[in-house]
Formats: structure tokens, sequence, C-alpha cells
């Protein structure tokens, strides 16, 4: 019970065939913020990208969401309209569960419930170390811990470094870190100049993971 | 089912009499980072703060435990040794609750892991919101949320407003959203100033409620 220690807790088993399907494309909405928050979305394929908005429009990255995983899950503990924003960062297939189903299925057996719980403690986490670097860490820290959790979770491994296997902009990257796009391409240009990563727009290649390590444990 | 919308979730009547009992004075250490993880503390009386240290010792002050809620339940999910440090900041007794016998308790039944569920649900959106304030709020802002989540968790109706009924420091206040000391102490002379509240060394009583929201909400 509760081994895990990954932070990509798996629903898929579980909730074979259980709600509607949905299709999005990269780029577009899954759900808004101040949208009513009644069903548990789980990802069939492809991967959403949870996102805070302030009032001026600036955004945080809160979490990309894979296959297997959840998102919108706070409807269960009593959120009435979401609080973020939802985007397929690729072509994706959720499914939508209304809340009384998915608590059908899923609430009232230990190992659902275990599910969720282990679910909610990664997310958990998760969180706890992005305050922790938001609080305490410069931009090179943040960007360099990043990009580590990226080629953990998306590297492939090919003759020229790990790929990271999800195209991301620089603007996206700012904004998994809570910083301006520019200071993020300043210091990935830094990062390419010691030649720890090579880049282009979308695509970015780790040449050298111990120094990017070095970076983010440097005080 | 996952009724609460509450950020303070009780486990105390799932856990009466389990667990052994240690007493800790005001300021005493509960567990220090990196100590072994393997029980889960349940609050009888009193209050613990769980905090962040970085490597020069800065610290960020996460969430502050009250009576009949849980700390250190990241043992559960494979945690090996404590990420934070867990201080009294009340003379406080806490039941230690071995990892198994906490799992005995709660961890088969519907209704022990709904609670878990709704204990780590709640822990995650008080995460969500320090992150969208350190990112994106200024110290006046993050100051006016946290005095407003105080009162509303601690707050005593007065003839002179509403008393924050938890000694804090300017020090304590500081590390709960993420700021140096020094700032915390300008933005708390400046609400006093324009009358928002009343200020002593540990005594804090808001006397302008709206005055301090608009602070929040303010661009």
């Amino acid at each position: 019970m509760f081994s895990t220690t990954s932070n990509k807790i798996s629903f898929a088993g579980l909730l074979t065939g259980v709600g509607d399907l949905l299709e999005a494309d990269r780029g577009e909405t899954v759900y808004h913020p101040g949208a009513p928050s009644n069903c548990v979305y789980l990802v069939e394929s492809g991967r959403v990208k949870l996102a805070y908005l302030d009032e001026s429009g600036k955004k945080l990255t809160l979490t990309i969401v894979d296959a297997g995983e959840i998102f919108g899950e706070m409807c269960l503990v009593g959120e009435k309209s979401r609080r973020h924003l939802a985007t397929a960062i690729e072509p994706t297939v959720v499914r939508c569960i209304d809340k009384p189903e998915f608590l059908r299925v899923l609430g009232n057996s230990p190992e659902g419930l275990q599910i969720l719980v282990e679910h909610f403690a990664a997310r958990m986490r998760e969180y706890e170390e992005s305050l922790e670097d938001l609080a305490f860490r410069d931009i090179q820290a943040r960007l360099s811990r990043q990009l580590l959790k990226l080629s953990d979770e998306y590297g492939e491994e090919t003759k020229d470094g790990i790929l990271i296997g999800l195209a991301v902009t620089h603007k996206e990257l700012a904004d998994m870190i809570g910083s301006a796009r520019e200071n993020t391409t300043l210091a990935l240009n830094r990062f390419a100049r010691e030649g720890i990563l090579e880049k282009s727009r979308y695509r970015i290649i780790i040449k050298n993971e111990d120094g990017l390590r070095r970076k983010f444990t440097a005080l």
C-alpha cells in the first residue's frame, strides 16, 4: 500500500471506459478559470498543462498531466468553479468523468482511494518543491531544476545527449519557473554557451547533466 | 463524501488513543530535515509549524498545523527522511503514530481514506495559493492575504477589531510570505499608518478588514 514514490500516478486501469471522450488539439483549452467544476478528467492520450493566470494575464504553469493521470480533481473536495486554465499541449484525448460517477467507481474501494491519496500526495510534493524554488532560488537554479525534471520525465537518450521529448518554447519554460520569457532565454543562452545544453526553438538537448545539476545545487 | 471545503481536516476522532504522546514546548523541534520519516504525527493540543530551510538557513513556513490535524504524512507515500523542520509554536502535545499502525487504523477503511484524501487536497490547495502569491504578488499583497488567512483561522472579535489569536513575530510573518523580515516590518508599518491594523511585537489587531482585502486584490 502507498508504495510508490513516483510523481506520476496512473488511474488508467481503474477508470477504463468510464466517462465521455473529448478531443483537444495542441493549444486547445479544456477548461478556463471560472468554468463550473463538476467532473474529473482522465488523460487518455496526449498531455495537458495546468496553469494559474493572474489578473493581468501573467501565467504560472503548475503541472503537466500525462496519459493515465487525472486533473480537475478539486471538484471532489468542494470546488465549485475551476481556478486554473487547462490546455492540451499535444493532440490529446481526455475522459470527462462526472463527480458522482468518479466517486461510484473509486470513492468506496480502498484501492481506488489509495490511488487518490497517492495522486494528491504526489501533486503536493511537486508544489512544495516549486514553492521552495520560487522562495529561494534564482532563475538559473529554477531553470536547471525544471530541465532536470523534464529530462527525468520526458528525456530520450540520443547520440548528442538527452533530448527532452516535450516541445517547449522559452515562454512555456518561463511559465513553468515563474519567470519572464526574456530572463529565461538569457539563462538558456548562458547554459548553451557553457556547453550544458543545445537548443532550438522547441527542442532542448542536455549535453552535460552534471553541469546542470551543479547549477541547481550552487548557492 | 468529500463534502468539506475547509482547509483544516481533523483526524482527532479517528485516531483517539493511537500512538505515543510527546510533549514539546514553544520553540521546540519535533523533527529536523533529514530525520528518518517513519511516523505520522497527530496534534493533540497546541500548534506546530512546518518550514522549509534552504542551504543558507533561510526559512519558508509552509503551513501551521492545528489540534486534530496531522503532519509528517509523506512517510505514507515513500518519503524516507523528513524534508522540513517541524517546530511547536505553543506548548504542544502530539501523538507519534508508526506508519504501520496509522495504515492499520486508517488505510483500509473508506472513511479513513476519504479523510486522508481531504487532508492532502486541502494542503495542496493551500500550496497552490502560496505558489500564486509568490509568483505574482508583491509583499503588501502577500502580507494582506496572510493576515486575512490568520484572521479567518485564529481571529477573535474584540472591541478594537479582530485580534489574531496566534502570537507571531515579524520574522515569523516574513517566513510565512517568503519575504525578508525588514520588508515585512515596513509593510506592517505602512498598514498601521493607514489605519488598517494595530500592532505590537507579538500581537496584531485588524481594524479595517475591507482595507486589508483591497491591498490583496489591488493590481
